[in-house]
């Protein structure tokens, strides 16, 4: 566990409750909770010794509560140790269902019947920290960004992404990118998704611009099934999915290694919410589901399921405006869950 | 004019009857239609040759219709044309003004009270077509794309938002990045949004994260006022808001160089719809109110207040379900504002 900084730390307890009331009896579950972020930075000037690093190496699987906090200097946290480990550990394949619960609520009218995940290239893109400034501060600053795409990284999360539109009843891809302004890269993309969809002759497929992939979202949701983008049009992508399904409250993901070579790591997509740490009010769903995704990447199928329905039924019945704190959220999951 | 592809051409011809409509009887109106786009690159292979920028240099302002076709390889119309135009012309400030007319249809439950302005970057950002491709077609191919941001080019477009910001009744300002990740880019726009924000000192600012702004823009619109991003950021946003305000077949754009030193460039925020082209489905009101931002940069607010208030009571007047042709839309504007 690394539950991180400001709500973090909250929500990844209720994760734990609730992993361990999904768990079979004879499975021992064996956590080590990891001291890092903000606080570790004060105290420290570390973001993630190559020791922490190491020993995370021997873990099946790893749970992030939240990273980055406002008395960090913007990016020290985020570079230096949520994007470090999903690089570091080869997180290629970034996970993220969207699925519109019952009695959520979300901003969009008429209620459109959202289920889709978008597979979030996680390992390259403008994601790299490749680039740089020159003569920083001063009038003739020029500052870089540059967006690295390889083939061998392309095909291999656009392969895992067939994979899982095949696995789906409507077996739909959508590849979503700019290929029309980033022309080398969008080229690169579209390319490979048209070579190896030619080995998944039953998935349809659909190319968007990222730009017109937005007014989708929010016009006509349930025209997804299954989308592949890069790094960063997934990050935006991502949160717009969450706040028409009910809120980054509830947005799990997960970032996957799917060779198995480091551990996966999951994490709800929301961050450290500053503003409301410490105050209960933060909801665990999100990391409850990103455990259920975790199970499920571990191959316990039927306890994930289990605590997929656990939440569709308390979101179902949750009475409409009484306010829970996240540990009778975390409680109540896990009831559901055991019993 | 540059009419272009696709719906272009019948949408540009309804802005101009409304343009006409709306000048005063002593101002003669001058226009030169300029054949660009699919049919003139599949006749002769030309996108913009140096002939048409040059003479193109000689107008007060240019109203672009539509550019794309699928019958084109992607990238060469949008690169060769129309990103052609907004580099040469140095239209470095994208400006996209989002608002909720009464009686328009918008996904989100609520009808929120939108009206913002978006002031994307026009000139540089991932748009500048710096990157490439290497070992292009075989597996060890990498490709990039570089974001290249300039003190220069930021500090302008950043001035701008402020004295726009600064004008409005609200006067609140945005700034949207992603500088927890893009760390270069991102710290060279928001020290200098901070820097110039110390001479505007009535207006409010505030940062979101690309990701971020995003649910803003569906479960908050009302928040903001005016928005400053990159060319990228810019692009997404304002399909979002188009989305959120109506649809694009109501979204305006004027590509604007300040400076006057070459004409700026007006066009719907909407694309060529093969689709729906020769149909008379294309609703023109999107150009019509780009036609309004003509009006305005060249000084006639009168004018262009008149074409926005006719665009309204238009809205507000229509009959629910019937729909209209182009050109009946094209008329009913004409008529209100000439009369
Ligand atoms: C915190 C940030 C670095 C991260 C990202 O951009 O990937 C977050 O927004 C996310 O989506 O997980
Ligand atoms: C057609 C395309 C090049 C263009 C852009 O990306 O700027 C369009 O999406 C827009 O927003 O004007």
């Amino acid at each position: 566990m690394i539950p991180g900084d400001g709500i973090g730390q909250e929500v990844v307890a209720q994760g734990l409750k609730v992993l361990s009331a999904a768990l079979p009896q004879d499975v021992k579950l064996e956590t080590r909770s990891y001291d890092l972020g903000a606080r570790r930075w004060h105290a420290t000037g570390e973001t993630l010794p190559d020791a922490d690093l190491e020993s995370l190496k021997n873990h099946d699987a790893i749970l992030l509560g939240a990273i980055g906090d406002p008395s960090v200097p913007s990016g020290v946290l985020e570079r230096g140790l949520l994007l470090k480990l999903r690089f570091a550990f080869d997180h290629y394949v970034n996970l993220r269902p969207s699925k519109l619960f019952p009695n959520t609520p979300t901003p969009l009218a008429g209620r459109p019947d959202i289920d889709f995940v978008v597979v979030r290239e996680g390992t390259e893109g403008p994601y790299t920290g490749n680039g740089g400034s020159l003569r920083t501060g001063t009038p003739a600053e020029v500052a870089t960004e540059v967006s690295v795409n390889t083939a061998y990284g392309v095909e291999r999360v656009v392969r895992d992404a067939y994979e899982r539109a095949d696995a789906r009843p409507r077996k739909k891809l959508t590849l979503v990118h700019k290929n029309n302004v980033l022309v080398h890269a969008g080229h690169l993309w579209k390319n490979i998704f048209d070579r190896v969809g030619q080995e998944y002759p039953e998935v349809t497929t659909d190319y968007l611009h990222v730009d017109a992939a937005t007014i989708f979202f929010v016009t006509q949701p349930e025209r997804f099934d299954v989308i592949v983008t890069d790094n960063l049009f997934g990050d935006i992508l991502t949160d717009l999915a969450a706040a028409v399904t009910g809120g980054i409250g509830l947005a799990a993901s997960g970032n996957i290694n799917p060779s198995g070579a480091f551990p996966s790591m999951f994490e709800p997509v929301h961050g450290s919410a500053p503003d409301i740490a410490g105050t209960g009010k933060a909801d665990p769903t999100a990391t409850v589901l990103s455990v259920a995704l975790l199970l499920q990447h571990l191959g316990y199928e039927a306890e994930a399921a289990r605590i997929e329905t656990s939440v569709a039924q308390d979101l179902a019945e949750r009475a409409g405006d009484t306010p829970r704190t996240t540990d009778e959220i975390g409680d109540a999951l896990a009831a559901r869950v055991s019993g």
